[in-house]
């Protein structure tokens, strides 16, 4: 869900000035390569200043770039630095995720753990850990315990990412008065300005890499500034208080991460962040179902209903009994129902707002329904929408949790529709709130705190308007999605729609990250003002190349009635994997996803294109050989156009083996899903 | 072969200036879609100009374009034009080849056939044929017979090729002093001067065109000459006559190609051109056995040795048994031997050149030789320079070819070292020689005289500085490969040498065309002067790559004894496939193409990178499921690098199935070759 709020128009400062010359020739002092041998770290020191190199196959990919701190109150923590120790390890092990597009993923990599100490009188010490995979590098800094360094206030991370060879790159602009929510762009690297992690690049000579971060606990996000041609600098997200992030030691920043890969297939592949992520604290997360949900969302954004209260409203007992009805009926496990609890008619804003996460409207009967859903063998999902005001919502969060327990709710979609910086905190009683950022540190740690909370109460959690995913799912995985993108609201009502091409840049940027809950399936093709530029096929295709662990089927029951040939394929479609292949793609261009259901022998497949027609060839290799298998196939028809032919369609089925080869032919902004049923 | 002699100075006139305006809003007269209507070709009339349109998904990619002529002592047959008729058909069948990348080539495409007459008083009229495939579109002109056209002069074909969307494309110049044999650009679409076909170009949006023509028979080549902007316009090689062409009607011109696809991987993969050509004239062509070869060759090109007479002639007896020696123990059928005639160190140039093409040397014992391959199991393997003194070998033509023929001599390679422009004529006794281009009507005329001579005696022709291919080889199998392009001999002492991505660049430009006799396999990586920019592994990826059913195996065979690991691969590799697949690839990048042997259950695998390493993933899906195969690996070692670890090598092996997937690490300047033999 996103409003826009036009009052804020603070313009942001973007740090401290801290562009210092770029390392030239530092001194290797100490290195460490990929398994295979074809990345190299080397870690340099300068007169004093650290940094690092990315070599691949002998050759400069990311040039000398800076390493270090500064420090409020203290020196810059970067220079007259020596290298006072190194040491070196190898890992390998396949670890099983408990959902995921993958059931195990091998974690591969060569350690590199330098610590940096100071030549000066203050003597202070910091780690850098380089963990170099076959698919990419991630490093962290470790801040040991020190006397001379108890608390450490980071009022800039001076970590800098310096590509050599001339690139393209795909981003969305950060710092800026919107989350996440904006189109990609695709410009030369030298034309990017301030970017939201991960931003992915293409080098002139076919190398992708894409830049994020892992395991963002306590800290703050990163963003990625151009400092000048193709260099550019970590930029923390800011705090209220002035610096960026303010810890005790001992800690650990989050990882810095490049995935590294010859093809944004392969890039899509990697599980470099999820690798850097510790593993799951929560034990057996069993509880969490993989599951589709159906609920009061769409007809909201297309104004047949309202979120308030009053003759419009669309969270009554009756029309959440409809869903449920609908939901039993095609086998969907979860209901979704936005707009039940007071507030949402009220004062949305500050510290005496309305919203009341324990409280219905009259005209919602949370007991009786969740106790009819029971009875139809669905679940109702939770919605705690907090405008924002987070210190409001954390007051009421244990109650507001124990009120859905109680009644079988165990998802919760939260949402923070505030603008980016105007996340509202209360730490003291009647003053004014203090602005934070959605992706600040103050932010992360709420998050976590909603996260471990649910968890106690076996209750997963799917933010919108969230901090950006950096892969702790691993850690708590019942963090099963979030937003944190355009999603498919924007169909409804955004100026501009989303295009064509906007779900395959999403595919090799944001879905990098994690699961998204996209909410596709809108088979009507019709926004509240405009038709959606997609074909249906594509609405199809978006459940297996989006990947989610829940997945909702947004469009109304009567729309679904309308389209019972497509809408059987969103009945089929698994949402939980037991393996991953991307069977090809080019960034913004096209993608073909197949995937296996984590129950079954059965194969899907999923395939986008931008605003152009695209003829795919799919060796089907990842079928069991030897094994025949149904493909039911859903496809655009032959004069299907995501502008004046959107409904054409066409559903064709016939055996296939492992050694065919498909040719799929996808419509200008169309799409096609198969399903492979093993014989 | 390839001597520069720089005397050529003369700077071709690039044509009549007939660049007319492009045609804006024609009438659209007549269209035709292609069989899974991804593709449309419609025909427009505007103003009584003639011009065609394709469009993709819609789309437009080759904006209209204009048809026509200018014709000698006439008006242009391009204005005043209506549609006298039109007619349609559809065609669908596959056809087999007697040797090939591939036994099956389907060749489906719908037809559309239209009459274009003139309204004024001579009412000439052609005919335009389209044919529309699923990968791309041909079309010719046909000349029918009519009263008032019976002799065709062309001093010009206005054919034009308006490419809609921004490019990039891979090209090397045409009209200029050499023939083919020039490193490729890569420029923006709109920075080609003039270039030959195929020239092959990306668009911004990734739609993949190569431009070609098919059939040249006794017609001038066409080279694509820039007009302004993306709009390119047919430019037809001259003829000393100052026309471009003679012909008598009826008759039709070559056909003008564009193979169209998603990607470089799958324009490959096209059988456009040979779809184009008539079925095979000379029936069972089973006496041309696809084969190895050895020879005196690389040993002249170092210096080692010399073609002409004298201390250092390479083609002795004793030398010539050495090679048939070494082709009888390793099982390679062919042994070349160039400068065993008369005339290398006379006269080259001139009607009274001194080449004789029936006489030994004094040091060459022809008949003995002969006899002793036979004894041995092995062939020689003819030669034929010409020195551009074409008329002067025409006069021998049936004699050479019947000494041969005596000689078990079944296959010749030909050359024609001249600079363009420079290919001698000698219509008249004793007048000054005509000079005709290497791909004028004059000389496409000549090499067809060859190649039906030779095919009467069931020869194969191979010839170096040829025409270019067209596909000529469906209908007259016994031409079965040609040079055409920068060869390996630039590896002994060109300035510059062939650098690491000059065979990607090849595999999607001119082997588009057909086979190239590359003669690889130099594993001493050094040339006369400079290392070999190549490593080991490389080389041996070469006879997988680079198509040609004649291989040289082109080093020394003391060489090989150093190199024995690697040299078993190249006794191992096939050069006659059953089916061919490109497992991935971008132009001047990488590829990867695997190939099925023609008569066993063997593939063979061959992966080449430019200048930058790669870690490519291949699915194995081309294996028979099921089935277990020895995968043995040639590849780069760990630190391999074509500048200063060229020789770094290792070979393994494994037992693969088709499930599996490989990862080729390629170094930069590398490549890998893999057999898989079934279990």
């Amino acid at each position: 869900m996103s409003r826009r709020f036009w009052w804020w128009s603070c313009v942001f400062g973007v740090g401290v000035a801290t562009a210092a010359e770029p390392p030239k020739r530092p001194e290797v002092v100490a290195s460490v390569t990929s398994p295979d041998k074809v990345l190299r770290v080397e870690v340099g020191l300068d007169e004093g200043r650290a940094s690092y190199t990315i070599k691949r196959f002998g050759e400069t990919l990311i040039a000398p770039s800076r390493l270090g701190f500064l420090l409020r109150g203290a020196e810059k923590l970067e220079r007259n630095l020596v290298l006072a120790a190194q040491s070196g390890s190898s890992h390998d092990e396949t670890w099983e995720q408990p959902w995921g597009e993958s059931r195990l993923v091998r974690n591969h990599y060569n350690e590199l753990r330098v610590t940096l100490t100071e030549t000066l009188k203050a003597k202070r010490s910091f780690e850098v850990i380089f963990r170099v995979f076959d698919d990419g590098v991630g490093f962290r800094y470790v801040f040991p315990e020190q006397p001379q360094l108890r608390e450490v206030i980071i009022d800039d991370e001076l970590t800098e990412f310096h590509v050599a060879p001339e690139a393209t790159a795909w981003w969305i602009p950060a710092g800026e008065w919107n989350r996440y929510e904006y189109l990609y762009n695709r410009t030369p690297l030298t034309e990017v300005g301030q970017a939201h992690t991960p931003m992915t690049i293409r080098t002139r000579d076919g190398v992708h890499i894409a830049f994020h971060e892992a395991a963002l606990i306590d800290y703050a996000a990163m963003w990625l500034r151009r400092v000048e041609g193709q260099r550019f600098k970590a930029q923390l997200s800011p705090a209220s208080e002035g610096w960026k992030v303010r810890r005790a030691a001992p800690f650990s920043t989050p990882w810095r991460t490049l995935r590294i890969a010859d093809s944004a297939a392969a890039l899509y592949a990697s599980n470099l962040e999820l690798n850097l992520n510790e593993p799951n604290r929560l034990g057996d997360v069993s509880w969490f179902r993989p599951a589709k949900y159906v609920g009061v969302w769409w007809e909201l954004h297309l104004e047949r209903s309202s979120w308030a209260r009053g003759a419009k409203h669309g969270a009554t007992t009756a029309n959440t009994r409809r869903y449920i009805d609908f939901a039993a009926e095609h086998g969907f496990r979860g209901v979704l129902v936005e707009g039940w609890n007071h507030g949402w008619d009220g004062n949305w804003f500050g510290d005496g707002n309305d919203f009341d996460f324990t409280r219905a409207t009259e005209d919602f009967d949370l007991p009786a329904l969740a106790a009819y859903a029971k009875s139809r063998g669905v679940h109702l999902v939770g919605h705690h929408e907090t405008g924002g005001a987070v210190s409001h919502y954390e007051r009421q969060l244990g109650a507001a949790l124990d009120l859905y327990a109680k009644h079988g709710v165990d998802v919760i979609k939260t949402g923070y529709v505030a603008d980016a910086g105007q996340i509202e905190r209360f730490d003291r009683q009647g003053g004014p709130a203090l602005r934070e950022w959605h992706d600040g540190q103050w932010q992360s740690r709420h998050h976590l705190r909603v996260v471990t909370e649910a968890a106690k109460r076996h209750i997963a959690i799917n933010p919108h308007e969230p901090i950006k995913d950096t892969g702790l799912r691993r850690t708590y995985p019942n963090w099963v999605s979030r937003e944190g993108a355009r999603g498919m609201e924007y169909a409804a009502w955004g100026n501009p729609q989303n295009p064509p091409e906007h779900e395959v840049n999403l595919v090799f940027t944001r879905m990098l990250a994690g699961p998204m809950d996209y909410t596709p399936g809108i088979v009507s093709l019709q926004g509240r003002t405009h038709p959606i530029p997609s074909t249906l096929a594509k609405q199809l295709a978006l459940y297996v190349v989006i990947y989610s662990p829940i997945q909702m089927v947004a469009d109304l029951p009567e729309h679904y009635a309308e389209h019972t040939d497509a809408f059987q394929f969103i009945q089929d479609v698994a949402v939980d994997w037991a393996e991953t292949r991307v069977l090809n793609g080019e960034i913004g261009d096209y993608v073909t996803i197949a995937r296996k259901d984590r129950n079954s022998e059965t194969w899907f497949l999923g395939s986008l294109s931008d605003e152009h027609g695209r003829v795919l060839q799919v060796p089907l290799s990842f079928l069991t050989p030897g094994k025949t298998y149904r493909a039911e196939i859903y496809r655009d028809g032959d004069d299907a156009h995501y502008r004046d032919h959107r409904f054409a369609f066409a559903t064709e089925q016939r055996d296939v083996q492992s050694s065919d080869m498909l040719i799929l032919r996808i419509a200008p902004g169309g799409g096609q899903a198969i399903r492979f049923v093993a014989r």
